[in-house]
């Protein structure tokens, strides 16, 4: 596995793979991985010629008194993963790079961003489109491998690549989960013990949401009121329980289609956030 | 000359040439061709092995209350401009094609435009960012060329370009003009005859300004005051007259390095701008 630091190297790299006919598989990640990370990996490997990773922690999506600081890092370990998973190029630009003195453009999302994550986290998902702007002309990937977990942000992307023309496929893949339901996260290491073991009822609610509606519920305020009250055993503070169409997120007033049902829950030191997308035949 | 209306088709046509290895130089353009776009296509035929043109009277540019409407059109005409010219791809992509319903992505512009147009265009050069990096990703030019009478849209592509990565090259080429002076624009055709003797006179005005820094003036603001009262000799309303770096557009005490003076005058139908680049060694 090759290591790249600078935007102009892994440019080099991502151009000669281009002249090579080497069809590039990207998973973007800030780091601290995972199993979720992991399998994207496996996905794009299965799927492409060369897989690239980047680990960027990117300032710009965190909001003022957010987790940048505490968002767990440990990048010898992420290179020992890396490179075990079969990632070809592993790029880890620097925030003066990629944020260079007097940058002057950047990435708004005005739709899909006013519900969800998006109303509690103003400028996270700009921030997400603008760093993945510059990432995806870096890497020039011809497949971008996102979990479901950040179904907004999943949303977010696809709505990047079709506004901006991109030549980017979009892959979302299915959220991995512990043992007991938990949606894996770099962000679970933060989690006091109690804690742990109250969060797997955040998805253990979702899917008493989805079960009513596979059941015929097609209220979407009744589905989340029962979400709700499962959430109770879960501890934390609800930040939001919502319910749209995906991945458009508009507000429904009978279930119909792809819909996802998401939420949020604050911990001590740990934000956590999980959902369910089904689609109503 | 072929002439292609949509992005698909576009995308096609520049992935064949990718393809082929054939360099492309670009040149976006608002329409109603002057010689001033057509240096443009002339310098591009001689640095690439295929030009592409497009026109597009870009909505997001305009403000509410400025010329969009009455911006002066005429396909047919720049079609057979275009062709003699010798552009060899020319694209007329829809306004609803590349603002789709819904769209949720635009660019936002934060530098280089708190002075000179941007001040009284709020969004205008967000417009043009979002616009252009649809536009180069449709067209993966690997130069795209622009008039240095639009200075500080040169100062945002050049921007927008290093922000975000992109492979493509700027060229700025300097402002075609009448023979008295004024600079080409399509606007001047909206110019009531009184008017068009008085404009050349903005030129002249910075003509003066430049005279004076050549002479040792380094005191912007004594520059600015020169060419105002010349400006006066040039009717209409005066909107600015300001001295820069160039192209950082950042105001010095003591003027030194790569400087800008510009200008804009606001006539019955049509709004004017001009500017002299010029070098204290």
């Amino acid at each position: 596995m090759q290591v790249i630091k600078t935007a102009a190297k892994m440019k080099e790299a991502s151009t000669h793979l281009k002249k090579s006919q080497k069809s590039v598989g990207y998973v973007p990640t800030m780091g601290y991985l995972h199993e979720g990370h992991l399998s994207l990996v496996e996905k794009a490997k299965r799927e492409n010629d060369i897989v690239v990773m980047s680990i960027f922690v990117n300032p710009l999506q965190f909001g003022p008194g957010e987790d940048f600081d505490s968002y767990p890092r440990d990048v010898n370990r992420d290179i020992q993963l890396a490179e075990e998973a079969g990632v070809e190029l592993l790029f880890l630009p620097s925030a003066a790079e990629m944020y260079r003195e007097n940058h002057a453009v950047s990435v708004s999302v005005n739709g899909r961003t006013d519900v969800l994550c998006g109303r509690t986290r103003p400028g996270h998902f700009d921030g997400v489109a603008t760093v993945l702007t510059k990432l995806f002309s870096i890497i020039a990937p011809d497949k971008a491998y996102f979990g479901m977990k950040d179904a907004q942000q999943v949303a977010v992307v696809d709505a990047l690549i079709h506004d901006f023309f991109m030549d980017v496929e979009l892959v979302a893949s299915k959220t991995i989960r512990e043992k007991d339901g938990l949606a894996k996260s770099s962000r679970n290491i933060n989690l006091s013990p109690i804690e742990r073991d109250q969060a797997p009822y955040i998805y253990q609610s979702l899917q008493a949401g989805a079960a009513m509606i596979e059941q015929g519920e097609r209220d979407p305020k009744a589905v989340i009121s029962a979400v709700l009250a499962h959430l109770e055993a879960a501890g934390g503070n609800v930040e939001y329980v919502e319910c749209y169409s995906y991945p458009e997120l508009k507000k429904q007033d009978v279930l119909s289609g792809k819909i996802i049902i998401a939420a949020a829950v604050k911990y001590s030191k740990a934000r956590l956030i999980d959902n369910i997308v089904l689609t109503i035949s």
